[in-house]
């Protein structure tokens, strides 16, 4: 079977939630011994949960990041300010655990995935998953990124590598990248399918200078008049656009859906990828949580698109991954706290006031 | 020593940061391997953090939620839905790991001590702590609530049981409460601190009705005309509209601060009893860390004063200290990522790209 007729296959695979379980998690909801709600977004996460995997109860036991790592050849347009040779080195720090993302999935007992989509310096590191196709994209500022086909197998590796998650019986999965340059693809890819202009999704970063940051801008604008993404068709976007990183990080959420296993969106390239996985997949959508708010300004285009607002705000912008570890414990808080704690029933409390606190929405 | 003097030696004793291991701790942070400021937060938390201890690399283990409980005479206005009784339960329920506090802080891995600072109902329960000044407060709307004696006995037992905790070697405290009608007694408290009408600081909660809402901030409107508080001192305030659950909680904190270990403060209850206790001893404060923010409208008053903004928005509102267990996992993150990620020198990130980097504060 041809690359685009299994990725139509696979998006096509992808189930709703389960509405019967998520009824039956909401109606479980109102029995636990506290004021109707008042667990807040713990209560939607516990329901959701029950919607994908199909129980009441859930667990979070096995954690993974799945970190897609590659390089961009718009790096020769000087819109970035590190050079290609630090996406190699950081790819092989975190497989040692001493990167941001990395020594925090130690610390929260995440696995780590680090795939090669296309990393562009040599480094000597077997734990490294080999998946290149070339040394870096090509220069989006000159021609295409790269193939058609190119995008179509990044995007089944990552299909196949949240298939390996769901063999290994992971819980649940989160997307991380690790690519110089890739907040510039990131951005043009988030125009070319939302419509937005440049200067509407293109971060300065905490201290680009005006001329660089002008210069990413004017890149990306004229990257998105030549090339002429087609926004109806992601692939397109992607292949003309985007990156290695960003194609097979789509493909890890279209196949977590596929599997019904939650998946954890980080900061902006994971979810400008998220974006992309749910236009070739609407439904898949429904597998994806929040993490933290990123601090790049097109971040909330693409979770407001995606129906998302973040759980946490802890002016983080390192990418990698690093806002899954913590985004894992409040989905594990969101399953501990359904599963210990006690219903009205068994809480001891008076009966004459159950009836008011289930009517009425105060407390304390 | 009368307890008044107790009171002002304690906060009296509470020493500043250490300013030589905060610069230490955020030289460090530069020389880690990341974009400056990247870890946002955690990089701030993890410098307090050594201001706190004295100590470069810090670490999480022992954490304890310690639980003030009382009843409220105001109850008796109609101000809550829900009785007194449920106190009684839930300080039970507790104990028991039933609630939504308990069930996260068994699934979290911190301990929960109870302490019984006044409940109305009769219980039988010997893992609460003993401490009660009574059967609930006198109802506020007639009365002073408590006198001054009481409100220092209580500030009294939280210095107390911090001080347990710092000789139980725990890491971190976080403060909770449980207390039907606490809600009010916080309002009125916050009024009468910062000068606030109860309009500004009073909550409708999720479902009080109208009437029910308007009759709340009358009585707290009235208190504060009747019982006349002096704003300049916080033990007048608390004797006169609080509670004995705000009163030891503020004791908590000052003990805390005394014995050089960080506090979480929770949802709304817990950050007006920490103004309480910021406006007693100033220093109190830079003990002091956030958890989410509270629904309640006058979270954002009390905590601005207190110069925090909330971690993380889970659209929780269940009090109990149930924000805790999730924030001692932030500032675990703080650590973890300080103590476990390479800095530039162990990272094999090219060396003229260093110079770069240091200046910059661009990564992708």
């Amino acid at each position: 079977m041809d690359l685009e007729e299994r990725l139509k296959e696979t998006a096509g695979s992808v189930g709703p939630l389960n509405q019967a379980a998520m009824e039956q998690a909401d109606q479980y909801q109102q029995k636990l011994a506290k004021p109707p709600g008042s667990l807040g977004k713990l209560e939607d996460i516990a329901v959701r949960l029950s919607g994908i995997t199909g129980k009441l109860r859930n667990e979070i036991q096995k954690r993974r990041i799945i970190v897609l790592c590659a390089d961009n050849g718009v790096l020769a347009e000087g819109v970035a300010c590190a050079p290609a040779s630090v996406t190699a080195a950081q790819a092989v720090n975190m497989t040692k655990g001493l990167t941001g993302m990395s020594s925090l999935a130690r610390g929260f007992d995440c696995e780590v995935v680090v795939a090669d989509m296309g990393i562009a310096c040599d480094y000597d590191c077997p734990e490294i998953r080999n998946f290149s196709l070339g040394k870096g994209t090509r220069n989006l500022a000159v021609e295409p990124a790269m193939t058609r086909e190119q995008a179509l197998t990044a995007i089944n590796t990552g299909i196949q590598l949240a298939e390996e998650a769901f063999r290994d019986h992971v819980d649940i999965i989160g997307v991380g990248e690790m690519g110089i340059g890739n907040t510039t693809t990131s951005s043009a890819v988030l125009a070319a399918l939302t419509g937005s202009a440049a200067e509407e999704v293109t971060g300065r970063g905490g201290g680009l200078s005006d001329e660089g940051f002008a210069r990413k801008k004017a890149v990306i604008r004229e990257a998105l008049k030549t090339r002429k993404p087609d926004p109806e068709d992601p692939v397109d976007v992607l292949s003309k656009v985007g990156g290695f990183d960003l194609a097979a990080m789509c493909g890890v959420y279209i196949g977590a859906a596929r599997d019904r296993i939650p998946v954890v969106i980080d900061g902006f390239i994971s979810v400008v990828a998220a974006l992309c996985a749910a236009r070739i997949c609407p439904e898949a959508k429904s597998y994806m949580f929040p993490s933290h708010a990123s601090f790049e300004k097109g971040y909330a285009i693409a979770a407001e698109e995606l129906g998302l607002s973040p759980w946490f705000l802890l002016d983080m912008r390192l990418g990698e991954g690093s806002g899954c570890p913590l985004a894992f414990e409040i989905v594990r808080a969101a399953c501990v706290i359904t599963n210990g704690m006690a219903t009205f029933d068994g809480a001891s409390i008076n009966d004459t006031y159950l009836d008011e606190i289930r009517e009425k929405d105060e407390w304390q």
